[in-house]
């Protein structure tokens, strides 16, 4: 055969096949230009379901919607997994008001585990801590009688980091101040906006500590009660609140999984990471509808490029935000089934700014060739040694490989566990970079033959995480 | 006496005056540079105080403490005029849920004169309606057993002019809806923010018309519905309200004075007016704690540049939101006081950009003078009519004189008549900029000895007025 006739047959066989299976790269564009299916997941649910909180009807009808969407939109073995977990509810009454020495309402709402009140609440004297270094300090019984509030002051901060700094206030404070003697907990909400919603979120109690009422005041009223002791001039400031959440004991929750199936099923699988419940408040379109929207459109962008040699799962977890219930169902029930690496979206549908690994020292070569296709959407390749989101239990108790793809936080603790965080937050142009970057890099990862993880350190789950 | 004696006489008289009374220049400069006063009030009675719905204990502890404050702060004739007003209040229910072909909870809250649903609540089809002149073109009656809901297009403007173009929807569409039989109503927000507040404000029913309970949606909210239909294809969509406000009879109200009593208390007194009340869920911070604040300061800061030849006098009217109650006691009460000119502050606290009289054609030196005055602020020469605000009943009854110094209103709907307006909106950079101006305009007219007002014609007030 001459050389034309070479090419010609090449370009016979090639032909066909580009029609048909764009390259990686022409998916990952087209997906920055005109994905709608990640925009079409994320209005879908907090349009046709709204809030699911972890281990209720509503979370149920949320999992039913992910799974039906799934296999709607061509992925293969959708199941749903499911697993039982304690289940704590927020009923139906959240007051709280300044009796003196001034009159006024605060708004408030319970946080996770948070203890009732008697019907009609509580009324006591309000300690004002300033850090929870401050808490830290008080005296044993010094607050016996008494309500504490723990103020902080956590920014906005693009790599997120101010969660760490200022999370421990609502994830461990109530716990110190229920064994220092407190009869009820008001924090300033973990957040970063200055809006009337408060920020819950889960908190925890030391054993042997019963839970007391612990609440979150939004921002402003936060804010307006420092300013109320600024004025106060040392008279005592008095407040009473009621609040009548409560625990149900154990209900079913449950994971929903797809795939889109390798041509190499035996080689172990790419595992992709979001969770389907939110905070009852929170319609759950950053946190996290948009993480599971993003996984699953990138998965079907590969598929697009032409069937990968390694299997695509998508774990859209249950239960996340009350205790990672999902995660540890999902490793308990599949730990001996080896995952080749691990890549959550847990953090908003801002832009994708970092790329980190847990194998660039072992694997360079590899790390070097998913930051050179992430370059091109702005993505620069960090230090950072990744751990994982919180739903990437089963990789981190497997100690095997795993990618962070870091997204802007600047707006994250705006509406994080709030009412707020709403479709209307949501950037559909910063929603389809996402799609974009993850379609390469999940695209490179599903048609790598090698190991990923050749070595190296495993880092342990981020403090974090145990409270989220 | 030779001339230089007579220089040294002058300056002799001049070096003790001008060490004790600044130029209105100087006064101005200082408030723009250092300004606390404005700050204080704004910030002390949001603290001290809180939300002060018209016709409420709350409204009287607003009405107590802003006597306070003039007395302490060096005002003259500090009282409290009282009127008796027909009072609405909001009730403590306010729920909406979306029962099919979804489920989901709505953000509602009731507008002023809201009729209540029964106990339990009412569930029936909603009707959507883009905008109010679909409403305005049903037939009549079919709205029989429905529950009308009712869209718009309202963007931020800086002259606030789509408040104007949006307003309607909330003004008048729920009457509308009842006399075409409707069972209940919900409204987009009159508003232009994204967060999870709906936006209240007063609406009216026709002579005739029977209230019927009447929400707003917050704009999320509202827009989730909104796609709630656009998904539902044709299925019926179907809500539940439930909504317990009332109608509770004449209560009492009043309007706060003060004065700086001028050098010639027999000329026509300047009148500066804001207003105390506020919408039971918001603040009022913006609205309109703010303006009572810069109206407050500026009178002061004109008084330390020296005693003013006319009496200027702050009106801090009540009830304006329920329906200018306090506007309308105030110019029944001193109609045959004749006022000089009146200015009023209620549209925030964001900078005064643009600056319109009624006396530009028929007294041009004396608008020209302010308007070079106020130019090193950044306030620009209008050439609009002045209407003055709502406050103001009394200088439109007597076709007096008007001066609109207008704020920029670009963030004003993000906030108007929801609980985030809190004090932390307030820019204090932005507040001391409009003490600034309202010095240099009020100073020149309290020491203009002729009359202001030469001819020239008196606008009605604007429509919006009857509804706001």
């Amino acid at each position: 055969m001459n050389r034309t006739l070479t090419m010609l047959a090449a370009m016979t066989l090639a032909a066909p096949a580009a029609a048909q299976a764009p390259s990686l790269e022409a998916a990952a564009r087209a997906a920055l230009e005109s994905d709608t299916r990640a925009w079409d997941f994320v209005e879908g649910i907090t349009t046709e379901v709204g809030p699911r909180q972890a281990g209720t009807e509503a979370e149920a009808r949320g999992r039913a919607w992910a799974a039906a969407w799934l296999g709607r939109n061509g992925f293969a073995n959708v199941a749903v997994e499911p697993f039982m977990m304690d289940t704590w509810v927020p009923g139906d009454v959240a007051r709280a008001r300044v009796t003196a020495p001034y009159g006024q309402d605060l708004t408030v709402l319970p946080l996770g585990n948070s203890g009732a009140t008697p019907a009609g609440g509580i009324e006591a004297e309000v300690v004002f801590f300033r850090t929870i270094d401050e808490l830290r300090g008080a005296p044993e019984g010094s607050l016996k009688g008494k309500i504490a509030y723990i103020s902080h002051q956590m920014r906005p901060a693009q790599d997120g980091s101010h969660y760490g700094f200022a999370g421990p206030v609502r994830w461990v404070s109530p716990g110190i101040a229920a064994s220092k003697g407190a009869l009820g907990v008001v924090i300033k909400s973990v957040g970063t906006d200055h809006h009337r919603n408060p920020h819950t979120g889960g908190t925890t109690f030391p054993q042997g500590v019963s839970p007391i009422p612990a609440g979150a005041l939004s921002l402003p009223d936060a804010e307006n009660l420092e300013r109320m002791f600024a004025r106060a001039g040392g008279r005592p400031l008095r407040l009473r609140l009621e609040m009548n959440p409560r625990q149900i004991g154990r209900t079913e929750s449950g994971n929903v999984v797809g795939e889109i199936v390798g041509t190499n099923p035996s080689l172990p699988p790419v595992l992709l990471a979001c969770h389907i419940d939110s905070w009852w408040n929170a319609p759950g379109a950053f946190d996290d509808g948009a993480g599971c929207a993003i996984i699953s459109a990138a998965a079907l962008r590969v598929k697009e490029a032409g069937q990968p040699l390694r299997t695509i799962r998508v774990l859209l977890a249950g239960a996340e935000e009350t205790g990672l219930w999902g995660s540890k169902a999902y490793s308990e029930a599949h730990l001996d089934e080896a995952i080749a690496v691990g890549i959550e979206s847990d953090f908003g549908a801002d832009r994708v700014w970092r790329f980190d690994s847990n194998f660039r020292e072992s694997n360079p070569a590899l790390h070097q060739r998913i930051a050179a296709a992430v370059a091109r959407f702005g993505v620069s390749s960090g230090n950072d040694i990744a751990s994982g989101g919180a739903d990437l239990n089963i990789v981190r108790d497997q100690k095997g490989a795993l990618i962070d793809l870091q997204q802007d936080g600047m707006r994250y603790f705006d509406l994080h566990h709030t009412p707020d965080d709403t479709l209307d937050k949501i950037d559909p142009v910063q929603l389809r970079q996402n799609v974009a970057v993850w379609t390469m890099v999940v695209g490179i990862l599903a048609n790598e033959a090698n190991s990923i993880l050749t070595g190296g350190p495993i880092p342990s789950a981020p403090p974090i995480m145990e409270s989220k």
